[in-house]
């Protein structure tokens, strides 16, 4: 059909989004050949990993056939042929929707809106994704399906909840992902395993059809090898959804790029070690801001005396287990299949929770909304660790503060990207986080871009598992 | 220094906002003297009505003396010399915000966003108004300051808990009034006293320096004694407020007044005595429909059998007694200056409900956007009796029924405006409210001026106390 040399199958997971659809275009890869290296790298590789909890070769193999016949016919969706995982706490017709719980065995009918999005614009769907209990974790270290590996070293958490996605697209199983970020669960797991990492401004992606944790928080989130595969992923998948409560027109466009570092204040925050982040984190982000001496315009250090990063996560966990008492009632009550200990414990703490409580942890959210606001006033962007640390070993002590550095943009409902930044001495990925404010998703992901070429920090992908 | 005829101090008390504007304007009346004619009648009215619990005189002189002196000077803001009634919630410098309760009694430092738009605007403040404990109740009988009784009858309540507000309004004893309604305390007394008033969408006046009730339902109110009085308050008090987490930026430009029967579509209920309407109320309302045959445009019965009134008003409550337990924190601590019994017997029922009851209320606000977008896909406004019952005696029984209509507004956060649309039996007044989509406040009340026109069903304004 051309002449063009084939492309490695190692190339083809290596490679970006965009890259992809550039040869789907010029029809150097056809989508079922695509599909065919995914599918047979998830067979080999994700016995070691298992970033997937739900596969359906059968049905893979007809969404490739019919992008195929697609791209012979010329009428092609945004995304055609591109294969894609689903974090499995969204509905896919014809699927459970576990969302990481045992008992929840009912397929569902009808897709997600974002899933639905993403069929309609051509994707391939490989699978659907590990991820911690109820998405309450931030470990995707799962009771019932197992632990999701780090492809960086095996043995290590993926981090959570969105674990089995961040895994799978580090380790060249899928092109990209979608995920779902309450307090961090799309980038704490991009930062530990090294890829990029979007949580939009909420109410941009309908949340319809998937499964609440905390209906104020929660985001659908993007996960990929290249900055502007978000951007693409973005516009395919947001708009106006009137059947999602949450769901915004959105008051103006997107602000447009305009990167300028001219015309550009980017807010640090004055003092990392006394949040809790650690040195080897710290080391690594100054080395990085180094290598940026431009791309983030005026440096101001910001004010947050008057913020707790640590209360604010406390909050975000009320709001969010107190929801899930409700929203898996049927889960919680069935002694057939039961919820793990530890899940049972941390909705057991909500449960002693009164309403009360609630509506002051509540009261947080405008807090956020206060902070916000002011804070883009005086900056363009917010600029920090994504985490307060690296990836840990699956069998030692789970960190409580994983979510403090990025509850702040959850509780403010603004968009935040995470970046790879550098390697701790220990081998691991940590990426860096851009918080902008409401609406600023596209000009936060061009200055993503920027400072992810001045970086050049992510690691070679397809990440194989180490051991 | 002019030579039209003086305006008789009953007419002055008698006459709608924008009427006072025009003979301010000309020269005809002088704020000092309108201001008088609103002290003496308060002076006369108020110890058998108690709509104000806080009087100023001096102050107020002050006030009308300044608004004399801009007047000669040429330099006028958008209400100047217009006297104003304040809901005893708002802070105004230099007076307690009592919000109804016996222990607050520390004096407000800075005037509430709205009380300083009033000012800004060259509005003359007359004093602060009675309102039920904490604004938690609907009948104005307040245990600590009194009952505010309904001019129309002394003995019956004036509504609540902005009843001091209606009271005031409807009597002649200010020109208007701001009150708050978080489940219906503007509407339900409006209706009761025979007034108008407009609850707008959420966000677009800030309650910054409102005593908050619970904050997602909480709108600052107006009350007049004409339609198009609220759209000139509307006006002057709209706007972003950064500092009020709840304040929104307009998304579109408020929608323009384009009242036009043949491209209207009026959406009614199918059965209001199936959900507790009174039949008077209904033989009312039903009255009022004959008399505007044309002016409703195009009626369509819609369908409300998803959508359970009780359990809305419930869930309203639940929200709004969760967060008095914070908002009033010490003031319910505090045994030297004690809640009332009946207050305290409400919060301790929130101080029972857990937080996932609580998250379980609050998803009724998502439903409540639901079926709001639904709704206003189907017809352009909601017409309904403002409240299922007119005014009942003080000493009786207070009916449990009353916020049932007025709260799905509240839910939802869409506009809503009450009308007098006629008199029950016994002689009192009763309401008919207009519901729209969000941001539909101006042509709500271009659709309820027409409908008031045709109605001509408000009373003969001032209300002289009938005992």
């Amino acid at each position: 059909m051309n002449t063009l040399p084939p492309v490695a199958d190692i190339e083809m997971r290596r490679a970006t989004l965009l890259r992809m659809l550039h040869w789907l275009a010029s029809g150097r890869v056809q989508p079922q050949a695509l599909s065919d290296v995914y599918q047979n790298a998830i067979d080999r590789l994700n016995p070691k990993l298992n970033a997937y909890v739900d596969l359906r070769p059968s049905l893979t193999q007809e969404q490739a056939l019919a992008a195929d016949r697609r791209r012979r016919d010329g009428v092609i969706g945004r995304l055609d042929g591109i294969p894609i995982a689903i974090k499995d706490n969204f509905d896919v017709g014809g699927m459970p929707t576990r969302a990481g719980m045992r008992r929840r065995t009912r397929v569902a009918e009808v897709d997600a809106h974002a899933v639905a999005r993403l069929r309609a614009s051509g994707a391939v769907l490989l699978g659907k994704t590990n991820m911690d209990e109820g998405a309450l974790g931030m470990a995707t270290n799962n009771p019932h399906y197992g632990a999701t590996h780090n492809p960086h070293r095996l043995g290590y958490t993926a981090g959570g909840s969105s674990g089995g996605a961040a895994a799978a697209v580090a380790s060249g199983l899928a092109a990209a992902a979608i995920g779902s970020d309450s307090l961090g669960s799309i980038r704490i797991p991009a930062s530990y395993c090294g890829v990029y990492a979007l949580k939009p401004t909420h109410g941009e992606i309908s949340t319809r059809g998937l499964v609440p944790a905390a209906r104020r928080l929660d985001a659908v989130g993007l996960l990929a090898r290249g900055v502007d595969d978000l951007t693409v992923l973005l516009q395919t998948l947001a708009g106006y959804d009137a059947d999602d409560a949450r769901s915004r027109r959105r008051r103006v466009a997107f602000s447009p790029p305009d990167w300028e570092p001219g015309n550009l204040r980017a807010g640090f925050l004055p003092d990392l070690a006394a949040i809790g982040v650690e040195q080897d984190v710290i080391d690594v982000f100054e080395a990085a801001l180094e290598k940026l001496p431009r791309e983030l315009g005026e440096r101001r250090t910001v004010d947050f005396s008057d913020w707790d990063f640590a209360k604010t996560r406390r909050a975000g966990l009320l709001l969010m287990e107190a929801e899930m008492l409700n929203t898996f009632s049927e889960e919680l009550a069935d002694e057939a299949y039961p919820v793990s200990p530890q899940f049972r414990q941390m909705v057991d703490f909500a449960a002693t929770k009164s309403a009360a409580q609630y509506a002051a942890a509540d009261l947080v959210l405008d807090a956020a909304t206060l902070k916000m606001r002011r804070l883009f006033a005086q900056v363009d962007v917010l600029v920090l660790p994504t985490t307060s640390q690296g990836a840990f070993p699956l069998d030692g002590p789970v960190p409580t503060s994983q979510a403090d550095l990025c509850s702040f943009a959850s509780l403010a409902g603004c968009p935040a990207v995470s970046i790879p930044m550098g390697t701790l001495p220990n081998g691991m990925p940590i990426g860096m986080q851009l918080v902008g404010a409401r609406g600023s998703d596209l000009r936060l992901l061009e200055l993503a871009a920027v400072c992810a070429s001045s970086l050049d920090a992510e690691p070679e992908y397809p990440v194989e598992p180490v051991g």
